[in-house]
């Protein structure tokens, strides 16, 4: 499918206008950003860059997407007809930590071509990383814990498939999204659902035919009708060697300590306890006294726990004055009240867990952040990095209660 | 693009149990429906139908489907290979409004069968009824002037089509995304940014480069530098037959009347006035008394203004205790802490603005809500029926304070 026309109306109609006006061809440089964290993070992991990096050799127009484009000047058509773009992008490694103002990614070439990804662009980062954000704080509650993601349900089904990636990245063990796992490659699991009891003559022929099916290693379902009972028929049935139950409604904290009791009362010792329904960062955390042994996590994941969007922005920076591959580029800034920016390209340096230096030029002391884009889509390489990121966190940039950014990113006295 | 994939493992694992033990074939009857409407929300859009109506014929499973389904039994993937799914389907018409109860899918046949849509239903449902929930209430706010959906960059880029189709159902006028027009015929416009602005020697240049492109009619941005300068700037470039200016920063109610007041001295009197830049439904009532001629609205809408998902459930209702199409079906329910639900299968009729009968025969009084899927993807139907529907509203089902649903589809007595 072509991702051409996955874009805002504007980007076209402004590129016939600047071609007209002969600055399409002109250098310029755009950043992403974000102008502040959803309110109280304190800090955000970006993702997107992997599937960024497989949709943008596919930004190409051919006939039927020029067919939809016929309120622009055949002049125009004809500058987009095949052209393959020649920008230079660059980006933070998908997983990396950013704060308000890091320049994850930046797209260098003429003004023309570098419009035409803006809306793409931000669609992919702002959805992935709005997920990876908000997995990562699951991630950092669940303290080892096994985290499944299953909230494709609640998303859109392509978004769902994105959203199992990011999470994943973010540290998640697990998704439910079987196209997740053809297409990213991310592992996935599944149990039963209510239903599958319900539609049995029982709970103890349902848990029978799962056994059968799945093996004693599998996870049963207890809470569809009696949760106590259903602990003792999942043991009846799959015997003490019963790999897990899940638990999906009334208080965990309540719910678990009794299940524990139960099973190891049933000798079912090792038995896992998984615990399901809405949960979000703040209740993994308080379950932390618990004996649960993995979480599955839906709705707040795939939202992005409250903040469905990261907030990032796709701006000017820089601009050459006159046409040419070569020409100098000067920084160009807005002063829209609120909504200005910092002209010129930055550099973007990891000086310490909480300071982030942005340099008008390249060198410099720090950690640089930036590489070069499309990079290819190696998740287990964006899952290391997220890893690393958050091991490197401060005490006070892991808390989950509402606070401010632990760093920003900060241009550097020249 | 295959959609047999698009859908959680347990769907498929506890296919592969039921085959074996025998219930697979049963039939059954499963409703869609949310225990609650989001918080402080008084009613719900239900959209999704007819993306659903296209997307159910794919449901199919093929070869290279099946190769990644190598955890179920090879006579699983041989009762799946090709299998067209024969359910019968029903749903509220796309656009219709909702109450907490409302059956708004209802998915009857073999239980194997059924279990397959449950993710992809829920998906759709979910995504596209959040979207036009939040945008039915924005376009109420609105009190008949237009709005434009402009929130691509702000969401996953294939939900952005989605939401773009979804928000135009429940009136907005217009969509920035290209897809959203090329894939569902949803009316498309667009302006310009600052980065335009940016790119060339002076506003000056700019507008008048975007004049000679789109006309004297088409928008311009008049707030990069400084707005005053920009609207003199804006008329002297385009003349007095300027289409409309757009003003994205600053307090809209503060710096529309200035930029009204300007444009009248200016003699630019038919000149419109477009706000953008966060607005949400509480703001786009607060600018009712200003003079404001359209709305553009990005990231509220898209990300269903507080509540991005709808919170629809699939469950089993009823279910046959023998095989055979023609069994008799009885009412199944769980009674889980907290997540109950009512046996049997319901017809849904509505009787009047804040009554909504459920009953488990097809006869009664009221209009009946429920019709056969697939039906199509008829846009301009779904518009309609979302146009009527908001119109028989009570008054306090329209306020957008919080408050309680506005009714809720109970269950009559036999």
């Amino acid at each position: 499918m072509s991702t051409a026309l996955l874009t805002d109306r504007y980007e076209l109609t402004m590129l016939d206008a600047a071609l007209a006006s002969g600055v399409a061809e002109r250098r310029t440089v755009f950043e992403v950003f974000a102008r502040r964290l959803p309110p109280g993070r304190r800090f955000g992991v970006v993702a997107g860059q992997g599937r960024l990096s497989a949709l943008l050799p596919q930004v190409l127009y051919g006939s039927d997407d020029l067919a939809h484009l016929d309120f622009l000047r055949p002049a125009t058509r004809a500058w987009l007809d095949g052209r393959p773009l020649s920008l230079s992008i660059s980006g933070y490694a998908e997983g990396e930590t950013y704060a308000p103002g890091s320049p994850v990614l930046t797209v260098e070439g003429c003004f023309g071509e570098a419009l035409l990804l803006e809306t793409l662009v931000l669609s992919v980062l702002n959805a992935d990383t709005a997920v990876a954000s908000a997995a990562a704080r699951m991630v950092l509650a669940a303290r080892h814990r096994p985290l499944i993601e299953m909230g494709s349900r609640r998303t859109h089904e392509q978004a769902a498939v994105s959203a199992a990636r990011a999470a994943y990245i973010a540290g998640f063990a697990l998704s439910s999204n079987l196209e997740a796992g053809r297409r990213h490659g991310v592992p996935t699991a599944g149990t039963s659902a209510h239903a599958f009891t319900l539609v049995h003559e029982s709970e103890a022929a349902a848990f029978t035919a799962q056994v059968a099916s799945l093996g004693a290693g599998t996870t049963l379902l207890v809470d569809t009708y009696d949760t106590a009972q259903g602990i003792r028929t999942a043991v009846q049935v799959a015997g003490t060697e019963l790999g897990a139950i899940r638990l999906d409604s009334g208080d965990p904290r309540v719910e678990v300590p009794k299940a524990r009791a139960l099973l190891d009362e049933l000798g079912a010792m090792r038995t896992r306890i998984v615990v399901t329904g809405d949960l979000d960062e703040h209740q993994i955390e308080s379950l932390a006294p618990q004996a649960v042994d993995a979480y599955g996590v839906g709705t707040s994941v795939v939202t992005g726990s409250g903040a469905p969007t990261a907030g990032f922005v796709y701006k000017l920076v820089a601009a050459a004055r006159e046409d040419g591959a070569d020409a100098l580029l000067h920084p160009v800034a807005k002063t829209s009240e609120g909504k200005g920016t910092v002209g010129g390209r930055k550099w973007a340096f990891r000086c310490g867990p909480e300071r982030e230096a942005l340099r008008l030029h390249a060198g410099g002391a720090g950690r640089p952040l930036q590489r070069p884009l499309p990079g290819g889509d190696d998740l287990a390489a964006a899952r290391a990095t997220c890893a690393e990121a958050l091991a490197e966190l401060t005490p006070e940039a892991r808390r989950l209660d509402p606070g401010p950014p632990a760093w920003t990113a900060t241009t550097e006295d020249p």
